[in-house]
């Protein structure tokens, strides 16, 4: 499995495969000093990539590490970015193994590698969506989008929610353990985590696997806090929810046969997983439905290419 | 093995061990766009990486890219980039698998991690050299240096070695075929690949191993297109040899007993390694000699974080 998924899944041995997947994050692009910790801008570095991981079902062992320091920029700095970038693997039993240091004229960079194994069962991907499947996302997207709206205007408190959305934001949380309790179910047939947004991610899994989703509006989980941001904010929280990206939650492809299994174990487990619709025949693409109204939603997450708006 | 080697190796099962290690360029630090190609550009980013499986004697097999945008630059300009490192990593029998693509505001860069295999009899460290093992270098080091100074001041030819030396530093060539007789001939304990300068990178092969090393400058591999250069250029030519980097040359240290059986195999296969010294007992450090007279050696090579010359 090359290159197009959420990760690289190599085979090492006739039994044995290493996945292997790389996401960098840039200054002022995915991080503000400003808004960041630099223990938050090397946990978000470990987080993103675990992430990865996550939605391919693997298990994380060992991440590496290439850092572009600004000359301005002291290496106490970078040792803090490390540090935490460090302790958030360590919290899911992974381990930071090396890396590279350059110099760069440029913003500051961290671009980090991320190796694990596949399940025996073989990886999540995202062509494996059929038509009949559960479609299902977890937790509450559009916080960390809400979070990041927030921190642009300087507000980081004076409502119920607000210290929610911005946490969110700046220490998204990638569904570790609830990727196990995919694989283990056998529930789960296609998978990706949602950074650049569910319309656009949902986008994807759909023109992997070739088939169409059809998302329920109304089964769409608007948390209380996002509600609240939306309202500060002056946005649709909907908005928020359907094209805000960096939640790094999961949507999942469920066989409904064993989708309550899976949805129990969830639950148990104090992971929040909501079914928002299913997948069906046709040209893929999403959809969007409102009691018998159907219409079609245009992916309209974060692109690193589009023009900036005006 | 984890971080300050050449790569980190990874026990993957009790009898596999996957090597994997990451080197970043950035644009005006590691090329620049007035005197790479595009092309070049990628192929400097795959060989950097190669050279390092090559110093660990691993096998390399699969490279991963993250690159960093800037706004202004095309697509079709990445392409080309990649293009570049996938055709040298095919022709090392590795391939592109992954990578990961982002804006910056900032200057272009490639992030590549590379994997491989260790080979079986376990691989070569930094950490292996001991008294009594003599010191070999590859190739003729101190050309790519001469090439780089060449192109600052617009110098492509005009004098016989010139196209030579700015290949050399445009187009370094890892040594993936002697790193293979390297291990093949057991003679090999430790080595190290030139990237920052011989006696950065020897010193650094030297306080690994805890030993020090004795360079014979009357051995040392000066080559006539360095010489040739170093007279246009106006400079020592033993001055490039020892501290210019980016030559991508291996340092090794030979088992006495067994070096000539790999200096046979290396000369039958058309690689040039020069005997150029030996370790010794001592407080780690990079002495050398000429005739009787012994001085201490200090690292002079490339450091990032030096302060700029005025």
């Amino acid at each position: 499995l090359g290159i197009g998924d959420d990760a690289a899944v190599l085979q090492t041995a006739p039994d044995k495969a290493c996945v292997v997947s790389a996401d960098a994050v840039v200054e002022d692009i995915h991080f503000r000093r400003a808004w960041h910790t630099p223990r938050q801008i090397g946990r978000k570095a470990a987080a993103v990539n675990i992430s990865d991981m996550a939605a391919m079902g693997a298990v994380g062992r060992w991440l590496i590490c290439q850092a572009g320091l600004p000359r301005g920029t002291g290496l106490g700095f970078l040792k803090e970015c490390l540090a935490g970038l460090a302790d958030h693997a360590a919290r899911h039993g992974m381990a930071l193994v090396g890396g590279d240091l350059t110099s760069t004229a440029g913003p500051f960079f961290l671009a980090v590698t991320i190796l694990g194994e596949a399940p025996p069962g073989g990886t999540l991907t995202r062509a494996g969506a059929r038509p009949g499947h559960l479609l299902a996302v977890s937790g509450t997207p559009g916080e960390s989008a809400a979070g990041l709206l927030l921190l642009t205007r300087g507000v980081r408190g004076g409502f119920r929610g607000a210290a929610t959305l911005v946490r969110r934001h700046l220490e998204p949380e990638p569904r570790v353990l609830l990727s196990r309790l995919a694989v283990a179910s056998g529930a789960v047939r296609g998978a990706i985590d949602l950074s650049d947004g569910l319309s656009t991610d949902l986008d994807h899994l759909c023109r992997r696997s070739g088939c169409r989703a059809v998302v329920e509006v109304d089964r769409l989980p608007i948390s209380p806090s996002l509600l609240a941001g939306s309202r500060r904010l002056g946005r649709d929280p909907l908005d928020l929810l359907l094209h805000g990206g960096e939640d790094y939650q999961l949507l999942l492809a469920l066989e409904p046969d064993r989708a309550e299994g899976f949805l129990d174990a969830a639950r148990r487990a104090g992971e929040r997983v909501t079914v928002i619709g299913r997948f069906t025949a046709g040209s893929p693409g999403v959809w969007l439905r409102r009691d018998t109204r159907l219409r079609r939603l245009r992916p309209g997450g974060f692109d690193h290419f589009a023009p900036s708006p005006p």
